[in-house]
């Protein structure tokens, strides 16, 4: 068993990877946006997060460095994004927004994802992806301890597939052909266990699906 | 294809689900605590996240209810917690953590999961969890749009077998055993596809592992 507890003391590469792949299995999505003048943007984003289900809201980090700025202006500056499954046919393309291309490049173009506009939404979606939502900015939470910065939106609409959404709303994401990522660069699919029952105090929890 | 555009107007269980399939596959742990009259606590949060690696700083969302105050009571009282990642042989045990015990019950005894003190780490860890990780509280955020709290620590101590920590400081997940979840109860292992390299302006991603 190997103890790590002086994380100042390791290498720099190994520590970005070693804490990176402490969170466990990811969820991976690209965020489409577009600025004022029409230029768009796409990037990977391993952050997301549920933050609650009335009102809608997800989560996701963002870092100020140069890529993810892009999206960062575009969201403030036009109030809406995107949030898009990643699927295995185009998880290269989805993994090389993550260079550094400059503003006046869209990742889209440079990365062979269909731009699609769905009813009126402002932000792009992505054509390729099975799960598409088109999210409305909220709030913005500077992190003083680290400079990140955590973006909160609310779900507007959802497209999905019909073969895919239960009856009870759940959505199978391995139908949807959604993966998921570990440590900063590792994709994986997955295979399910199963669906367990709502837990309660005295009874043993059972397999629904 | 579905489209879902007035949330408000769904069934309310069919909502639940339906948006806590959205943020796609999740890091799911046991956040182990103790009090400070040694009563531990034992809670599973599909809301982690990475926030940074330097310093090495891991968020994750509570809700104010029931089950999750005692976490939180439990951390912003002693300043410690621990995370666990979650094995298939005991996601039953893990998932049944989230059932309403009261304050006087460890989940730990209640959902056959041992209870393991390690390096005079103030929290306890879960002994069957290949990964364990010792953290410090660091910053508590209010999100008021919700009325849910976002809670970050720092990672002090980081516990993993030898055999699944490569030269580069990844660490192999699939090897650990960990699992991802996806909505509120559909448990999933992994299959990696590949990781990939770090991508370049001009340079096509190549599969390093």
């Amino acid at each position: 068993m190997y103890k790590f507890n002086n994380l100042d003391q390791l290498n720099k590469r190994f520590r970005v990877n070693l804490i990176n792949s402490l969170g466990g299995f990811k969820s991976v999505v690209l965020i489409g946006t577009k600025n004022k003048i029409g230029q768009s943007n796409l990037s990977i984003i391993n952050s997301l997060f549920h933050l609650g289900s009335n009102p809608a809201l997800l989560g996701f980090v963002v870092r100020p460095d140069v890529v993810e700025r892009h999206t960062l202006e575009n969201i403030i500056e036009t109030n809406y994004f995107t949030v898009n499954h990643i699927k295995e046919d185009f998880y290269k393309d989805a993994h090389q927004t993550s260079a550094r291309y400059p503003r006046e490049v869209s990742e889209f173009e440079a990365c062979n994802l269909e731009e699609l506009y769905l009813d009126e939404f402002y932000a792009p979606f992505v054509a390729q992806s099975s799960i598409k939502i088109g999210m409305e900015f909220k709030e913005k939470i500077d992190v003083t301890l680290n400079g990140t910065i955590i973006m909160i939106g609310e779900v507007k609409v959802i497209y999905a597939p019909e073969n895919i959404v239960s009856e009870d709303g759940f959505i199978d994401l391995e139908k949807a052909g959604s993966l998921t990522c570990s440590g900063l660069d590792s994709y994986h699919n997955t295979s399910k266990i199963g669906r367990l029952s709502y837990a309660k105090v005295d009874k043993e929890v059972t397999m629904i699906d």
